[in-house]
């Protein structure tokens, strides 16, 4: 049974492995709230997983962790257990599948892990932790369906209690549920009057969808940027718990994950992936009955793909109006591609790059097209710019 | 005369005001030395400016107080004394350049400040700021040639003593000098065994080049990534402490600054803007003898452009091998594309854009033009798509 003795425990094991990470004020997150950060993406290993590996490994008789430990995971659990096992003393072997990004892989083998990886998807290498777990003995250390791991992920709560004490509510990203269940459970024993609220994204909403159906449910695919939560169905122990102890759990989109990622970076300095970006985004969105609470949203780990968090701030950026695409139909004759191009400059607008073609698709055969992606200041700066070309004689497309 | 004692009085008077930023481990930064960093980029207003600017406000009499204060910047001062202001119950205007990006000054309005926005560069705004001072009686808050400010800034050597009693070494960023003035003052006086360095941008390193001709120069012209250091002079007071207390001031280019950034964000989970990163480049391209040394780099601020940060992540990705550009000359025929793109997903490259055209450029009257941008893994991956279409009979430019 989970008892706050084993959380206690678990926060007295971490001592000296993991950072105590600082709370962070967000002014500029939503107006009606008071919300402050606590950035476990700053956590050694870039999330709050190496918490629940840690103590789960510390718990180990000494026959066990002579064998080693075994997981299953391409992500934040991965490079948790791998850093748990080293600081631990224990060997530690991670399956994953063979497409698993390769920034991953190298940042598990660096903690000192060993790596297999197993062709096919998720299922097939959590197939080959089982198998190796029952041929050599190791110890499998699930990523959130597991007391000890969920006590781990509690000593969030504690910490959120002693650095917070009147804090009115605090969110926290869901995926199998390990975390909500770990921090809900020791935030509502000791402190039953804080609100405590899950955040699970939409394309991966199972925790959601078993708490409405009252029994586990199994997604039958999960799609969302917050690749961190992507999870098919919740624990069988999570799911009690999150059902007792979380007052709510809602969604978010994978376009509102991208806005918390960027509000994160511009105000808050910081970098989040999908899952540490969700609660931000629930608060951004006002999808939680926080008005006027004192609120902590937990950013739970940063480990995003720098090319994603490029498609992510370019797509950010269009979206706030600093970076556009025009496409301009021309009559092919000379001049006509310097006469844009000194408009815009003009006007401020910096080119990126440009495209001159001469197409079929025009109405007139001598017809051409021009499409132009510059970085602008804002929508009205754009819509600037796309006056005065119309105002010149041009035609946007 | 600056003294421990001012540099105490600011620690009290900051208390309240600014968080105290933590210490963060970089492991990964330098397998040589151990390295921590303070993330200013973490304060509130995002740098370290807001500690000099809010200790010398605190400082005026109730009369100067009532007239209000003026400062000329875009940046991060502008930003520190616009809420200093606030908190302290002053009024602030700012003057600018009205080429300003246009986020900094939003920001700086929503602090509360007053802007004025001067036609021309930035010695025409500092000519109507002191104009302004002049007809309005404001006092003038300079970004760093003042003692209260350097004894705001010099509240950051005491926090790194408080914080990290064992270090060797402190390595900060240099602009004008203000910062390494305050923290090179108060870690020489109470610590005179640590070391203190400074990191100026190559492209404008007017305190490097004064310091070695022992007299104030004045650049002609500054280029550099990290806006916030490219100051064309030194102050008279920074001049003469830096020349007393810092041990040495190296410099770092623009691609070292960049690679510096990405890996702040790759490894640290943190986003600094270009004098931010400085320190952090100085160490990871072994500028500084801190071999052994436990050393501390202070991430003076994050407010970077995300337009600016977006073009810095592609080229870290293009130097990393993760994103990549290949021009194919093709025989213009049907299936060409066709081959191509088979063969680049095959080997799990990730098309971002292709442009196809046919080209009076090529040797052969048939021939074309295919330039694909595409998602890598690392140099490797590159070299076994460009074997693959090399063997296939593609012939690449």
């Amino acid at each position: 049974m989970l008892s706050l003795d084993s959380v206690y425990r678990a926060s007295f094991a971490l001592k000296g492995v993991i950072r105590r990470t600082d709370l962070i004020r967000a002014p500029k997150l939503n107006s009606c709230s008071d919300i402050c950060l606590k950035p476990e993406n700053l956590q050694i290993t870039g999330s709050f997983k190496v918490r629940g590996a840690y103590y789960k490994i510390s718990q180990l008789n000494e026959e066990e962790k002579a064998r080693g430990v075994i997981a299953c995971s391409a992500g934040n659990h991965a490079q948790g257990v791998a850093l748990a096992a080293a600081k631990a003393g224990t060997k530690a072997v991670i399956c994953l599948p063979d497409a698993a990004p390769i920034s991953k892989v190298e940042a598990t083998r660096a903690y000192g892990a060993e790596i297999c990886t197993v062709e096919g998807a998720y299922d097939d290498a959590y197939e080959k932790a089982v198998q190796l777990r029952d041929e050599m003995g190791y110890t499998f250390i699930h990523p959130f369906d597991d007391e000890q791991v969920i006590a781990g992920q509690g000593t969030l709560g504690l910490e959120i209690l002693e650095q917070a004490p009147d804090i009115e509510a605090v969110v926290v990203a869901v995926g199998g549920g390990g975390l909500l269940s770990g921090v809900g459970y020791v935030i509502k024993t000791l402190r039953p009057d804080i609100k405590v609220y899950g955040v699970q994204a939409s394309g991966a909403a199972s925790m959601v969808r078993s708490l409405h159906d009252d029994k586990i449910e199994r997604l039958p695919s999960v799609s969302t940027i917050a690749d961190g939560i992507a999870v098919k169905q919740p624990g069988s122990l999570t799911f009690e718990l999150c059902k007792t102890y979380a007052d709510d759990i809602v969604t978010v989109t994978d376009d509102e994950i991208s806005s918390a990622i960027l509000f994160l970076i511009e105000s808050q300095k910081l970098i989040a992936e999908g899952a540490g970006a969700a609660p931000v985004a629930a608060a951004m969105f006002n999808k939680l009955p926080i008005e006027g609470k004192k609120t902590m949203c937990l950013v739970s780990g940063g480990n995003i793909d720098v090319t994603i968090l490029s498609r992510i701030i370019t797509r950010g950026l269009m979206k706030t109006g600093r970076y556009c695409a025009m496409k301009i139909e021309l009559v092919d004759k000379p001049g006509q591609l310097k006469g844009v191009a000194s408009l815009i400059a003009e006007l401020g607008g910096n080119v990126v790059s440009v495209n001159h073609e001469r197409s079929s698709e025009t109405a007139d055969v001598n017809g051409c097209y021009l499409r132009i992606i510059m970085e602008t200041r804002n929508y009205e700066h754009i819509q600037e710019i796309r006056s005065a070309l119309t105002n010149a004689g041009y035609k946007l497309c």
